[in-house]
């Protein structure tokens, strides 16, 4: 990786051109023409170019406007292509492809402050060039400049803590389990027994929002007066993140139902609701925005196609997004787990002046994940969200949430889980119970 | 597939549940666990499951909500994982993967009429479950009483040639190019020379939305002159496509600026404004949306990862999109010729009360490309887009539209290029000029 490319970074002097205020994509090339030629194909797509010369494409025209390949490093060639190209097969291809690591610059002024067309310049046509038979976005790089045109999260860590009165330690939750069926009042009580137990967070899950048989208003009436009952037993409230995902006006609305009724945090599926729709609630919203990332997969997955996590969660957070979910350790999904490492540290490092997000682990976790979390990322900067090992341990929710704390509170001390299990009944049951399971 | 799946039907009576409405979706799945096993997973994942039994979880919950299984037909299996599953790898799994096409069947009461959900439901975690190691959602289906409960394209293909008055035939147009960097001076003299040839249509790039060096609105003041002049002469106004992507306000502000110019069509980068933003314009607008699908190639272009465009283009016209793009046939792009037009055909497939979309062509096209494209699909209801192959026609801009009808009529009529060419001047130059170069 290019060393003038480094995450964190806000754009350092060397790689800026002395003429024009640029931003910057890295990419995975595969080609089947040779990598130099490929970078230049489609930093012509991306810009100012077309299949043939026109009239109106003058040199000085390129000269302002023409994306700039800034460097190209090439990786080993494959014999087979990644993906089909049928454009390349016309031409009867039969040799290597080639494979790079292309680095692009293009004009700020091609896009101006436009999220969706930031995203169409770094993310756009070019995945399906005929040239291509490979292309992952893996990180963008914008000056501090171009970032302060776009909102960014309004709340970060710090503000999602003041509000959830958390602090000194990593955020324990759950999600609502079942995901989908509960009736408003089932909710409520099952809210009652999270808060009973302490819990510092809870959140839908991301297949109920709207539904007829649960509305939102009522839910959150429901729900509501659970938390603020507890708050004041608690000395700080729960929060609970409402899945708002819906249209523009039925977002809002909803995020009006949880404010009015004290509420402290909204959640929605941002690959779903989209760019446009994230970066309006930015805007309105007087909570945090809890971003959930479903759908990601099928963004990410395939090493040579799509996007990777550190690419997608500066658009999020130039767009404004607080929280990102990124997966647990040793969870039920597919991802290993020093890829859900380094997209947890990727929301925790400042770039370009935006402020962090709050990574958020799920998914088949428990207590005993704990150390391990800890011992990568050093921090308690994050939300540790368990399913089935906060409601699911032997001695009820109480347990399950006290458990996770304990681990926590071991793992930030240095002591190791079993040391501090024979201390902790809870602690130690959860082993008992996931130690093998999970 | 399966014969219950046709597409273009509502749900037909057979398939449906006796005892709730519900809709469908078609995958590819490919799983180190059995079809079978792997398909009652995701219909977990994606209904009321989690990775235990918890109390919450009744017999009579399941019953209403749990998706259904509704059929597994198995392929050949592979020896390979197609996608890596750290979960599968945690397990030493050494045997092979399975692949099946696997139908499941939600309650609509879980969704309600709510886009991002009905997303998060087919397409959500689903794509990074542990027990998957390749999944594809190949098609949805709904019935007409759920469909209707979503906004639809406003004007669709009848709408849009009564707004641009071309009919009989396709609508041909072309792409302000260079994609960025012409002044709005410029783009007006472009704009007047593609009209003086007698164009039908024309669209930003998707590149160009509201730069600070031709903003939105002096582009929009400049260019509507232009189209309303040629207006008066030719009868009709040829359609011009304003890219106003970006944000929510941005998008109504900027939709209200082309009406109250007169314009006759917005559009959209589809897939970074987001499907919230896209219904909400479908509410709000007075004309056609035309979809741009930019980064689609990172959706769809592994064929066992992320979407298919039969379902891709469905969840868009349910949002209200009139207009989608298809790429080309021969174009620059990867897509072969079959994927083209299996995607022009499913826009042009009326499913569930929902009209057609407009099928876009676009790339590397010119005139020669008409019979073909024609003898495929036997209709007329398309943009068919040159960029190249209308400006840069060796006898100048009107010689490459007319060249492009000619090119049609000779198809609709059943005559041959070869013996068209003969009696048209414009087209004979455009095989001159393009028949080897494209």
């Amino acid at each position: 990786m290019s060393e003038l490319f480094a995450i964190g970074e806000s754009v350092p002097q060397q790689k800026r051109s002395a003429t024009r205020p640029e931003f910057f994509a890295r990419y995975l090339v595969e080609s089947w023409v040779p990598s130099a030629k490929a970078a230049t194909v489609i930093a012509g797509e991306q810009s100012s170019g077309t299949f043939m010369q026109l009239p109106g494409e003058t040199a000085e025209l390129q000269e302002r406007f023409r994306a700039r390949v800034c460097s190209v490093e090439d990786l080993e060639p494959v014999s087979e292509p990644t993906l089909r190209s049928a454009h390349a097969e016309r031409r009867g291809h039969t040799g290597k492809y080639y494979r790079a690591i292309v680095e692009l610059a293009f004009p700020i002024a091609n896009v101006g402050p436009n999220l969706p067309t930031l995203l169409a310049t770094v993310a756009g046509n070019l995945f399906e060039l005929g040239e291509v038979t490979g292309l992952k976005l893996l990180d963008i790089d914008v000056p501090a400049e171009f970032a302060a045109a776009f909102p960014g999260p309004k709340f970060s860590i710090d503000g999602t803590r003041e509000l959830a009165g958390v602090f000194g330690r990593p955020m324990i939750g759950t999600i609502i389990k079942p995901s989908v069926g509960l009736t408003v009042d089932q909710t409520a009580a099952l809210v009652d027994d999270l808060c009973a137990g302490d819990i510092d967070f809870i959140k839908d899950d991301e297949l109920l929002a709207n539904p007829p048989y649960a509305p939102f208003k009522e839910r959150v009436e429901a729900v509501m007066p659970v938390l603020l009952k507890h708050a004041d037993r608690l000395g700080r409230m729960p929060m609970y993140a409402f899945n708002i995902s819906g249209g523009i006006d039925e977002m809002r609305r909803n995020h009006d139902i949880v404010v009015e009724a004290g509420g402290t945090c909204v959640m929605v599926s941002l690959n779903w609701t989209g760019m446009a729709a994230i970066q309006h609630l930015r805007e309105y919203s007087e909570l945090p925005i809890h971003g959930h990332r479903n759908g990601w997969g099928a963004l990410t997955r395939h090493p040579s196609l799509g996007f990777d996590f550190r690419a997608f969660q500066k658009l999020w957070r130039l767009a404004g997004v607080d929280h990102v979910h990124v997966n647990g350790l040793k969870s039920k999904f597919w991802e290993p787990d020093d890829s859900v490492i380094a997209s947890a540290r990727a929301c925790l490092t400042p770039f370009a002046g935006v402020a962090p997000a709050m990574p958020v682990f799920s998914s088949g976790q428990w207590a005993g994940v704990a150390p391990e979390l800890y011992g990568y990322l050093k921090t308690t900067d994050l939300m540790h969200l368990a399913g089935g090992g906060v409601i699911g341990h032997p001695d009820g929710i109480a347990a399950g949430v006290t458990s996770m704390r304990q681990a926590w509170e071991a793992a930030v001390a240095g002591v190791s889980l079993e040391k501090a299990s024979a201390k902790h009944v809870e602690l130690r049951n959860a082993i008992a119970e996931f130690g093998s399971k999970l």
